[in-house]
């Protein structure tokens, strides 16, 4: 006698979620930030709902933490729900040689929803994949941390009333922050002007930086000059400027803009600490924030931002400062993941979770699949698909990603979402496994139909393609190179 | 106004529950998981009942899980119960030099039942001897795993209707694996055929098979003949063969059934893993249950079964395969846990835990009490008498097990259960308090009433009482030998 | 619509509970007791109230635990209410650098009441001045455990009828162990006489024996002679002999009644295990309270307790005496725990915690302030004001204490409530910031207003303050000395 069930919704990206839908999360969040407020009963906050008062949360947390799980396992309570946690996998079943896919299909016995931290990039899609029940990511490597950019739109929203035409800048380890990758999608959506303000050597990954130019239609706009500029993209030089409605392409600014862009001030700033964990070197130079820094005229409307824990970046006299809202950017956490968790358990009558059906929509790129072991896989040593104890449940799995002049097409990881790059002396081989044939370059793959991509293998170069069996094409491998320069 | 409360159950042993109450377990768990199958409320399932509404679960885990402990806390939740967890007491009182026998004492004025996990044989029993609340065993070194074996055959029973006079192999580390010790004795007691197949070295520990012949009434089959077999048990060319009626003679296979027996076909595969963590080597062959090893005739309609976590040992591609069950069996834990902590808790009017009303009932062995220090203790390394934290708490203390012909006895230590074995060159010599004598041998020992038997203390050989303070037997420690071999 | 809350109340010292709220904590213990009791439903204690069915409790244990944490989260369960858990913050944002001050406001988002323990002394009144919830102190360092001690009292309440007057010896580690300080404290403010067996070089601190004298009216009296002895406090010779009303010195036993306080029988023997972690040393020789030491008449109705675990320093022979009460005491922690949290929630119509009515007012003493970095700092190396990760959130905080004389001051430290010491060869000097000048010795300090109180920095000696840029005094150093000699 079930009904049918709506699908599982697995959050692994902040792009899992479209911009009506965060709209949706903030409303209902909103609505248990008041009912929190009203609860004090008699003494101070207190559960607000039994809403999932049948509901039992899982915290799988591979990684340290305290904020995030408690806040989760805070919000599981507030709801009226049980949480069951494993909080130190290192002492768990991993210990035992687990895979993830092993374990997530035996939590999804246990409990009805489950949220994952672990340090590998691509983790929690991984996850998702084998997971009868919805997934949050609560970090998964350097990847993203879609929950925290929830609650750091939560916080902005409340704070400018507006989450459109914002300018934030971004400070510290912006390569290695996951929190730093979910937001900047997330900004570039709402069509924020991002201001980058890396410490040295840890600018924003080059995958990263791609996508906002080429998925989220950022444009590199000179701080100085306010001049487009197509040269170092992430540099300390260089502003993103993105529209609020990336499809209708009227409403990017206009170059004669960029000057007034490059002036306006600062709605917030945002620091990240140095992820020393991510990091061989346990000690560089990275920039603090402090109230010297914030004397800047541009930063004097600037709320201060930080996803916490902080070491030394984030000097702590501002925490008396009127811009400083990061304590109050923690204490959102609990209504917005009360929110997530109750639309994605479909607990709310009238508000749901719809698949995209509006605003952002998930690029519609065609998905290559091998095993692990036959042709290229994700460069990304920190991938999952390169853990030794996923091998077998992991795949060659990329997203085949055309560029807008349908001229190129290159690979981007499903699970990490980092592309694969071509080596400067040897190109991308594509293996026709029913001819045997070999074929250079990737050019029309995006354009393959899904049955025949099936029979096609991607290798590194053609010297891989020869040695994991097939013959060389015409000319050799020199031929192979004219060929795709031709 | 208390009234009269029935006496607290421990499940330390699959042998603690007579076949009866397993069916009881089993009656109780089906209702539950009905139950939870309709209660997709919504979504999913949620918590059933509020059953155990005011009761607390204590998880004590010294060994790392995360499987048994979520399960067990899930079930707890399900009913409507709270769980209190130590899961690394590594990081606990026990780092403070803390006995079990403390902590029990505590845990039990805070909890209203315990589930423990420990590294060594036997702390489930010792733990038991002195808690206040019901104590189940999640696990004890390499001795059982009760509640495991509930699932495993919960499982068995909804895919073959029965549970009687099954055939089942057992793959893997057969020694180190406490859930096949527990399996084994609860198979062996519905009459099953057991189908042991060892990675090499890793046989059934002697005092289990000899436990399944003597106790369990399990004989020896060559597979290749099907004649009984006096030889090697436990050896890759015997089966296990037992009735479902152990105390009913007449059900025990006839040898001319034997043959028939060996033709069956199997109806599980129960794989486990290489149990690293109770062997000095961390590589050793090991048997992997693949498609290829399931092609053979005998296993085409063998369920596939395996407690999880697993490594390598079976192959990730039989996740697909109609025959593989092992995720069924570790989401069945929940109910089937279930129904075990609301029958120990007594929260059901028409059902309860009967003690040992009808089925198997526990050998009525005499037990003799020593304290650590005086006379023989048990060999067993690994077994909680042996840890220096607890000898205070526990005791010499042996079940005095008495073969069928009434001819010889041996010492089964009550916590390990493993028996204590006469050396080659010495006997074991019984040193009377009382009387200031030696007598050699334990053979009369079973029949000397328990107000003598507390002033007899054993000691493994004639030269340890000596040592002790005893005057030697006439004619010497020859003479001893002389005497016993007459 | 908020009504306004009673102010938020911390329990980091056992002193910051005057006695009559000790009473009522007390009265509400015994309440839950008889409800625990009462409610075997059907078969034991059960979870026995909603009253906090709308609260959270955080568990901050930044140090090993089993009991204390498990009888906070029993006690939150048992109230109805529940429970998220930050057990082993090595492993947790700790881990990462994050300080105790933001870790403390950022929980507060989450919970309603915290309890933490920390291997820092003051620990738990550093995180009490950034937290808007109450702060409990499960354990700071070798400062206090003030929920243990409202166990033992309750304990010995239930026992002997009364907590006045008692005679009490408390044996073993008296220096490392938190447990003893908060125990003498309340005993002496009962009126009790205190009998210290210390193991060797384990004595009383000298700042706990000094508060004991100075503060709780402490006598000091020859076990032998029954003589008032100025001599050598804290030995093993030595009795402090208190009244119960600190502050009616009428009631102050008078010498003549040494004598009799020296003959009378011990009321209970307070046994404590050698904290090891708090040693550089592992082993040491210690004091083993068995039945032999027992056996001396002055015990015959002493109860034994022992805040547990405990390793060899009590026998476990005594368990089945009948003077042992130590599993009765942790037993006691879960009704004690619930009174003390539904207390500080507010969650009771008619008794509360007033703030010090009655019974034992707090000193009334000036607090001096400068931050890290400037001027005397903590001398005990293992104060949380000398945490690195802690330094930007403590100050040099400290209590200007004034003898009874009004002769002398002595600086004793807000968190750790150690005093800072005068070197022998150089003397504490006042600068004024202000008039940029040098006095010598603390003596007027405790009547310097507050405003202009916050213009004066202590240096150790009169060289620091010249390093840190000061004018020597006239005369220079040796002027400083002969003006504080004169």
């Amino acid at each position: 006698m079930t009904k049918a069930l709506p699908p599982t919704r697995h959050i692994v990206s902040i792009n899992d979620l479209s911009n009506k839908e965060i709209e949706t999360v903030f409303e209902v969040a909103q609505g248990f930030l008041e009912e929190l407020a009203d609860h004090h009963v008699p003494y101070r906050i207190a559960r607000s709902t039994d809403l999932a008062s049948k509901f039992i949360l899982a915290s799988l947390f591979y990684e340290p933490s305290t904020r995030t799980r408690l806040s989760f396992e805070t919000a599981m309570l507030r709801l009226g729900g049980a949480n069951i946690t494993s909080a130190d996998p290192a002492v768990s079943s991993a210990a035992k040689g687990e895979s993830l896919a092993d374990t997530i299909r035996v939590i999804g016995n246990y409990a009805d929803v489950v949220v994952i931290r672990h340090p590998r990039d691509g983790a929690a899609r991984l996850a998702a994949e084998y997971s009868q029940i919805p997934v949050i990511n609560g970090g998964d490597g350097s990847h993203e941390h879609p929950t925290q950019t929830l609650c750091d739109l939560f916080t902005l929203r409340a704070k400018k009333k507006t989450l459109k035409n914002m300018k934030v800048a971004i400070s510290g380890d912006l390569k290695g922050s996951r929190t730093i990758h979910s937001f900047v999608y997330a900004l570039a959506r709402f069509g924020a002007t991002i201001d980058p303000l890396p410490a040295p050597g840890m600018e924003l990954p080059e995958h990263v930086d791609r996508r906002l130019r080429e998925e989220f239609h950022s444009r590199i706009v000179s701080k100085v000059s306010g001049a487009s500029d197509s040269g170092d993209a992430g540099s300390i030089d260089a502003l993103y400027v993105t529209a609020d409605q990336p499809h209708q392409l009227a409403l990017i600014p206009e170059p004669e803009d960029y000057g007034v862009i490059v002036q306006k001030k600062t709605d917030a700033v945002y620091v990240t600490r140095f992820q020393k964990e991510r990091w061989a070197e346990k000690e560089r130079p990275y920039p603090k924030i402090d109230a010297k820094f914030l004397r800047d005229e541009k930063y004097s409307e600037a709320s201060v931002m930080h996803p916490l824990p902080r070491v030394n970046e984030l000097d702590v006299s501002l925490d008396k400062d009127r811009r400083a809202i990061y304590f109050q950017q923690a204490a959102y956490g609990v209504p917005v993941r009360m929110a997530l968790i109750s639309l994605l358990l479909h607990l709310h009558k009238s508000q749901s979770l719809h698949q995209f059906p509006g605003g952002f929509a998930e690029p519609d790129h065609s998905v290559y699949v091998q095993p692990i072991g036959t042709g290229i896989q994700c460069g990304n040593a920190n991938c999952i698909v390169n853990d030794p104890a996923e091998r077998q449940y992991a795949a060659n799995k990329f997203y085949i990603v055309e560029d807008e002049a349908r001229a190129h097409c290159k690979l981007r990881c499903v699970y990490c979402e980092t592309d694969v790059s071509e080596d400067a002396a040897s190109h991308f081989t594509v293996a026709d496994t029913t001819r045997k044939s070999l074929a250079p370059g990737l050019s029309t793959l995006a354009r393959v139909p899904a049955d025949r991509l099936k029979h096609l293998v991607i290798y590194p170069s053609e010297s891989a393609a020869v040695e994991a069996g097939f013959q060389p094409r015409e000319g050799g491998k020199e031929g192979g190179k004219k060929a795709r320069s031709g």
